[in-house]
């Protein structure tokens, strides 16, 4: 019996995602043939508004953690955050070998030595078109283009056919760095017959073409030509050909280049050493030094460009900034667009460097940033190089899935092969045929300071409560013999009103305590519970009607 | 001497912004000539991400207050909240007399009736082109384009010459409604001579030309004609011209029209009875009615353009409407774009929609909206015809301003003679002459249920402190005589860690709380303010180390 099983089950291969559906971020997919799984990507997502105080999300792996002994690798696409961010909160419970391009690997080193978990994790590093085996799976990398150098693709030969996922990908046929993606093996693979495809769905609702990088590069070298002060650009550290770019303009017209901030130099690093970043000898420089030069010969590379409160171009607009001062004539350039959500905090940067006199040029005034994700046309030369039987759109929020999945149909997809699926969600596929096969669990785990998983629906929703309207706690100390009040009651309140302009409120709030208390004496209520749910109902009822506010109300009843 | 002051003071008029500069929202303008004051809108604006809890956000007439004497009206431009919001606020504090057009009266009236002072002030209709005298000004109402009906520029005639305010505007050659903006007169003003433009700077990023509201309606037509089943369509509650729109595709298309959402069914209450929104009659019917029509014979207009929580789109989207339903087959148009920071409330019920099954049109997939700002051709047009003296950019944040000062330049106006000036700015001017001549309080007042202005930073302080981490109450009871504690520590938590799974993070907090008790007992420390800051400090260490988190911490000691 057992055996049958077995066999039956070996013939399919099963495709769960954890991560990246539903959801922008936390990118994570599981490939499961019989006794061996690997999983692409371990990708981090960041919080919703109403996760309050949360640091960052990542994939519940409770399914991985079941089969821990099946668990062959982790492969990465790229080194984004949303693609490799987990992996030192995952490589803690689940320590298996971790595959990736120089760069992807270079920039996991340096975050796994951060977590002092370096020494301990097993880094492989996989070159362009090298294939490598993982139990049952072939594993080849394949150039791709996209917003950080050195991001493949990955075409999974498995043993009912071959799988092909785009990673996060543009076709920039003039790309920085020079090498473009492989189209002739997307070509050669189409050609032998894809399995499955899962693709990218980011820039779905956007027709045509992504600009090429290079476009960037042409902006960069009007405004370097012009600027007659200092020049600031601020990017995504992780996009290293955009601060190639930057470089090239600044050695061009004779600027030294100062950098700032830590993960802008941390990335700038790794690119350096493993040679993703081309400098000219002497051209990086201190900001200490930087500051001793005349004004049009510095350009400082920073980050910030989402407007982040504790990033260098922030603290620089709001004068908190160490080193960097900005004066009138300083050029300052954004070259990123808004991740949504962020619109008011790079608008409030903008305001601010305005307001010190700066030069600004952001995304709305010039072409100073082009996306990383292919657009419609470019998602269609995939589909029709890759041609794949099955289709299953991931990276992107529901709405864009159906997107995908419409475009797909275009272009002569029947919709029975195509999965528009959630998280968690069981894939299982042969040779010739492929269905939902049932779901495992899959979710969000919460990262707050060293807590992971801790904060959970009920911390959400008291913080959010607390966050609205403040609280208000109640201390009483009550005799253990009669029941009579022996100290208080206190109030004492934090975010609800002023207290001092609110001693009125304060004192009659008091008054409903002690009404509450004297009720219970008097019908001989002495349950805690029933005293305390009648002070916060008599309480919550009485400032509602005064303020038209539900502050939390915190009864605490002392015994003595 | 107080005579010649006086005669001195007569001679020039001053422009004091109390709200709209720097910011968006929040609108409104002092015009102060010797004893006249008109103020120029009174707008509300919506809080900040960081104004936890807050309704909403009026201006400080702190200025006005100290003035009550002299203010002698409130002249509206048009009837959207940033403009005509913080009366019922404004006119408790300061019962003045509130101009306005036709629409704008009417919108004002329902408001007023709401908050039940109606009965208690002086609303008056003016007539485009029409000219009101107030005190020394004379105000001509002028017809401009937006998007609500009804909108007007002023021309405010004083005894130094003329202002032009362009309220909120756009050129719209074929608007709905029939009635352009009034270039004739702006020509005429222009040609004569004006002394001052406040201007609009909304979309002044933004090159070319903002397309015809007549646009969105051959959008409409298309959707309509192709929709098989049901259509839902939401935009702003106050876009009447939009709305006609809808009513005009539903009625061609042979569907009656529902309306829901309570702001919905105001405005075009309003708007039918004053006659600026024409419908078939019969064509509107109630929900409970629609519902028994078969699909593809109903539309429904509703509320929720921006994703608002609350909304009826919403709940639709999220099941909890209580009358309508989305199936499958159903088309949802969501007429609007996102107001910077509603993006990703907007996204998720985009999401929701298509869960259900309905086929969602949206900003990024057609041209189902436009904006109602001027971009910068028209403000181009605007500039040239009224060529004033002096100009001040207003309704936009600080890059805004600076970008409309640098539209100005390039039409030749001498930097000298632009102000971007703060909220509170005081500017004079004579016949020949303009300058900063100082400042007045200015600044926002919050609004949370009852209380207006008793939130400050402390409580908002106080608030984020507790959304981010949570808190943790400290009681114990202490004796008077000895010191010695008599109950507790007692620690009760919210927000912070989940308690259940932290009883031994509990235990060692209140091992904590004694040993810092101790110490004190032993050290003879008896202050209670001491002992409270050393609890504080050795707990928040504590938590900290242990956690990474820094919850609120409260102590409360009782005395018996």
């Amino acid at each position: 019996m057992k055996g049958d099983k077995y066999l039956a089950h070996k013939a399919k291969l099963k495709i769960i995602p954890l991560g990246g559906l539903n959801e922008i971020g936390k990118n994570m997919t599981v490939f499961e043939f019989g006794n061996d799984i690997i999983v692409v990507d371990c990708g981090l997502a960041f919080p919703d508004d109403e996760m309050l105080g949360i640091d960052l999300v990542i994939p519940d792996i409770t399914y991985l953690l079941k089969n821990r002994e099946k668990v062959r690798a982790i492969v990465l696409t790229h080194g984004h955050e949303d693609h490799i961010g987990a992996l030192p909160y995952i490589l803690k419970q689940l320590n298996v070998p971790v595959y990736g391009t120089r760069l992807t690997i270079g920039l996991v080193e340096y975050k796994l030595k951060e977590q002092g978990i370096l020494k301990d994790s097993k880094l492989i590093t996989v070159k362009p078109r090298e294939i490598v085996e993982i139990g049952q799976f072939k594993v080849e990398f394949l150039r791709t283009s996209h917003s950080i150098a050195d991001s493949a693709a990955l075409a999974i030969h498995t043993p009912v056919g071959t799988v092909f996922h785009s990673g996060d990908f543009k076709i920039d046929f003039t790309p920085i760095g020079g090498e473009i993606a492989d189209l002739h093996r997307f070509a050669q693979l189409g050609e032998k017959g894809v399995l499955v495809m899962l693709c990218d769905s980011t820039n779905i609702e956007r027709p045509g073409y992504t600009m090429s990088e290079r476009t960037v590069g042409e902006t960069f070298d009007n405004l370097f030509r012009k600027a007659e002060q200092r020049i600031i650009v601020t990017t995504f550290a992780s996009n290293i050909h955009r601060v190639q770019q930057i470089i090239d303009s600044a050695h061009k017209y004779g600027r030294k280049v100062a950098i700032s901030g830590r993960s802008m130099l941390n990335v700038v690093n790794v690119a350096m050493e493993l040679g993703y970043l081309i400098v000219p000898d002497g051209l990086l420089i201190d900001i200490d030094e930087a500051n001793k030069l005349p004004h049009d010969k510095v350009a400082i590379i920073t980050t910030g460009s989402q407007g982040e409160p504790m990033s260098a171009l922030t603290r620089m607009a709001s004068s908190e900034h160490k080193k960097v001062e900005i004066v009138p004539g300083d050029t300052v350039i954004i070259s990123a667009s808004a991740i949504p959500g962020n619109e008011k905090l790079i608008s409030r940067v903008i305001n601010q460097l305005f307001k010190k006199g700066a030069n600004v040029i952001y995304e709305a005034l010039a072409d100073i940033h082009v996306s990383g994700h292919a657009c419609q046309e470019e998602i269609k030369l995939l589909h029709t190089l890759i041609k794949p039987k099955f289709f299953i759109p991931v990276h992107g929020e529901y709405r864009h899935l159906v997107q995908h999945a419409k475009l797909a149909e275009t272009l002569g997809m029947p919709p029975q092969n195509i999965f528009i699926v959630d998280n968690g969600t069981v894939l299982e596929f042969t040779k010739n045929s492929g269905r939902i096969a049932g779901t495992v669990t899959a979710g969000k785990v919460l990262v707050d300071g060293l807590g992971v998983g801790d904060v959970g629906n009920i911390v959400l929703r008291d913080r959010k409560h607390l966050a609205q309207d403040g609280l208000l706690v109640v201390v009483v100390t009550i005799s253990k013999e009669t029941g009579g009040i022996i100290a208080g009651p206190d109030i004492i309140s934090r975010g609800f009103v002023y207290v001092r302009e609110s001693e009125d409120l304060m004192e009659e709030s008091k008054n409903v305590v002690r009404d509450v208390l004297s009720k219970c004496k008097k019908e001989g209520i002495s349950e805690w519970a029933t005293i305390k749910s009648m002070i916060k109902d008599d309480l919550s009822s009485f400032l509602y009607e005064k303020t038209k506010r539900n502050p939390m109300i915190l009864p605490i009843i002392m015994e003595i």
